[in-house]
């Protein structure tokens, strides 16, 4: 064994063993996942049902779910989708859940609650997966609930203000969908407080007239964001690929920089989560805004065996202390894995290289694995310094 | 020979013996070349004859030419421009453009006749590479064609429908360059009657007036557009990377979302052709909407060695039933054999990374090859499915 | 050793000894740097001093530095940044820009006088790092100049031509921060004669009000950009990636696109400067215009062990004949250093890749490798042609 085998036998082990922080993530189903089900939650971007549910098993995904994940089912790697189908319902929800969360090896789970239909809490994630669940508020539904509960919809922004700033004495932070419900590309400056209240009651007298009550006005989402800012915890925004609600073309990180530039973002963590396809723009962010992180969560486990790649390129520009590991998991414990999976052998891949070829140390490597896996996180969220 | 070896082995013999299918292509030079407008041809992007024609050569095109060509000309890879051009000379067009066409391994060529000056027909490109020629019809050429013909230019419109529902009787799918003419940011709506009769109109008051009777007007290319969505034949679009009469940034898929969102184009294959530098985005749309599919053709021969790297991102959001080979090769035959030899080297290099690491059995790896090379193609146009 | 084992090493031997041209490059410090600052000189982006220096040190720029620049001031590789800076300390200035910028092998420096703070003369830099100076003079500086010595500030536009025009003859050419000033989403045809003496007047009128005298006036700055342009010299142009004064997405090069088809830049140099991450749209434009040239300096250091991937995406679709080298360095000489090394160590492995392969020829190698490093800037700086 030469020395050069021996450095990357260590790294591999080191980064097999973190005990991850799962910074962004949501829930697993509740109840047993139908086959059907299960092949459409392999397709994040198309938001109605696969018209041939087969089709979403021939991607990188399904590959990667086949490769990685049936062993842990008892079954050979790239089992078939008949034979891992079959497994899973003889199994049940609750054990394969049991089984593919354990394996993650995640220690805290950073839930997102803001979207949450037929999937577990947090405290039911960490039952199943073991560690610790963390609740992270999203702030658009935070304000979905509170509409109906005003007598005046006009004093929306100060109701909502007190309300999360009570819950952030129990969330370790808040996120936003403003990229799916209007993108980025709107005004970003502080609304007026009048401007609010309009567009408070005209989003009231649109649900009492019987529109959806999802929130999609601009002025009431950035409003929300900076009541969730004067709170100090670390802000996530949802950024790049997601379901076609959104418009890609929106949601590039750089449409974010009049925001960063404002003088209420000073000292604020902003997480700008997934980033896919725009993930040197977002590390371009990192470097130039002390507040900027960024992780490529969501991006690793569609992308599958390309998935390295954007664990790469989150190694770019951005200072190694401003990139975290997360999931972006949500209902079948096959995503919850695979983040975790296809993250640790992406970054033993790619740091591997760097020491081989002499360019990183083996202790650089270590102890930024450690970073981005798991210390970043505790020191934004939970003020844990080594 | 290990286990690895011959799994490799497996999977670059298959992938060198698909009989591919290409989707878009267009004729082969029908009289000889000379070494000018071959240098030319090696240029995509400038549409101005080059100052110095040797520099064409010192490209990723120009060494592939050397490299994969000459061999087939009875000369050593890597021979000189000058040994080259002169074997070529010798050789004459007819049998070069037999050697290249040939070796290329197609079955079915899908030309776009658009575009067709001192080019062969479909039936004599099949006649000199082999395999069978269908015709793609190009909306915008079918106007021009059309426009002299009218009595009242205010008809366009229905005579245009009329036209093309004829022609799709004939045509395997048609082709659009709204790209090069208008590109995407334009209103991509339905436009309306009155709106379409008076832009033919003045379209044929400028070409009396001594306009060139090329289309630009986006309201007639848009109303084109659905003129060939209600035939429901596949529509290719070209995205991306061309000569300079487009805009770059103007051809981003991205774009074109708005048009995708629109009820007239459920159920009809949309193909994305070419897509560099936007492959990403274009795999994204191919998630997010079934009737999206790409393919990296043109790409893959301008980027030589580089054109591996553009496989391999076509392989990253995008089911693999929605991707597709084509070589968009237009006159010298080094470029419709180009399109194919680096196509076969670059999947079975990026496919067998996957199957040598564990990420992607050997069996998926050779079926996708079967899918991308041929078999979705012939299922989106041809119906045969197998 | 193997066939390829010689090959490879000989790309290696010319790609190391070749006497670089680093056609874009600033001064190094003339006085000692603290560690302070050295650490701040680590982030390109953030225009505040960073909160903690310690972070800068843990990006792929702070490797490389350790990593690369350690040994040239006797230390191990990976040294600690306690150890680098203790014995950079102890060198002094002088003898550290001796030592790196010595082993960056530059034969030729153009020098960017336009930000010069503590920083030595395009002279003082060749005295330290062997080989000889040229200036390339900035356009905003010299209008910042200028603008206080004229009695009407309406004769901006003639004074300034009459100036650029005498800087030609002691400059290899001229460089723009429109990037920096306000982006390349500006009008970007020649302004009227009235516009330009009316902007003048302004910006005059807002210095004798307090105004700092940066130039951001598009007018004017457009404006100069021609009077470069009269002069025929090269006309280089920050692109991509810089501090966060400027806003990333303004400064794509394709925004550049109506600039460049004016019939003013016919003929004339334009060089796109470290492009990151429009390295592939920069490639674009020089295949589709003549004049166009790009270079990945800046990103190449930045990007430490991921640069190789930039140097690889400047050799898609640009001819060879247009890809140059520079560092973009300014400040600490690890910079120069890197600058250098970088693309050496980037350029063996992506040509000596090709050539492993046998895609490229290693004659060709060789050659390309000659031309970027060296050949091009001479023949289009100097004017020398092999």
């Amino acid at each position: 064994m030469t020395a050069d085998d021996r450095a990357l036998r260590a790294l591999t082990e080191h980064v097999e063993q973190v005990a991850l922080v799962d910074h962004h993530v949501h829930g697993t189903w509740a109840e047993d996942g139908d086959p059907v089900a299960l092949a459409n939650a392999l397709n994040e971007a198309d938001t109605e049902p696969l018209a041939d549910p087969a089709t979403a098993w021939d991607t990188q995904l399904g590959f990667a779910v086949r490769r990685w994940c049936a062993p842990l089912l008892d079954l050979e790697p790239h089992a078939s989708v008949a034979a891992y189908t079959a497994r899973r319902a003889e199994l049940g929800e609750p054990e394969v859940a049991r089984r593919l969360l354990g394996a993650a090896g995640v220690d805290a789970w950073f839930v997102d609650t803001g979207w949450s239909t037929g999937l577990t809490s947090p405290d039911g994630l960490a039952a199943l997966g073991g560690g610790t669940a963390y609740e992270v508020a999203r702030l658009e539904t935070l304000a979905e609930r509170l509409l109906p509960t005003l007598d005046d919809p006009g004093d929306l922004a100060e109701t909502f203000a007190a309300h999360v700033e009570e819950t952030a004495a129990t969330s370790v932070g808040f996120k936003s969908v403003i990229a799916y419900r209007c993108g980025f590309g709107v005004d970003l400056d502080p609304p007026a407080p009048r401007a609010v209240a309009e567009a408070a009651r005209r989003w009231a007298d649109g649900v009492r007239d019987g529109r959806a009550p999802r929130l999609d006005d601009p002025t009431l989402i950035v409003s929300g964001l900076y009541a969730a800012l004067r709170t100090r915890r670390p802000l996530q925004l949802h950024v790049g690929f997601g379901d076609r609600d959104l418009d890609l073309a929106a949601v590039d990180p750089l449409l974010l920089t009049p925001l960063l530039r404002r003088p209420e973002v000073r000292g604020v963590p902003v997480m700008l989560l997934h980033c896919y396809p725009y993930e040197r723009a977002a590390g371009y962010l990192a470097q130039a805004f002390a507040e900027v992180h960024l992780d490529v969560g969501l991006t690793t486990h569609f992308l599958g065996a390309r998935g390295v790649g954007a664990v790469a390129r989150s190694l770019e520009l951005a200072p190694f202390g401003k990139v975290l590991y997360s999931s972006d998991a949500a209902g079948p414990a096959e995503l919850h894995l695979l983040g975790a999976r296809l993250w640790r052998n992406a970054f033993a891949t790619v740091a591997g290289g760097w020491v081989s070829s002499g360019e990183w140390s083996l202790d650089d490597a270590v102890r930024v694995a450690s970073m981005v896996g798991r210390d970043n996180a505790r020191r934004v969220y939970l003020g844990v310094d080594l």
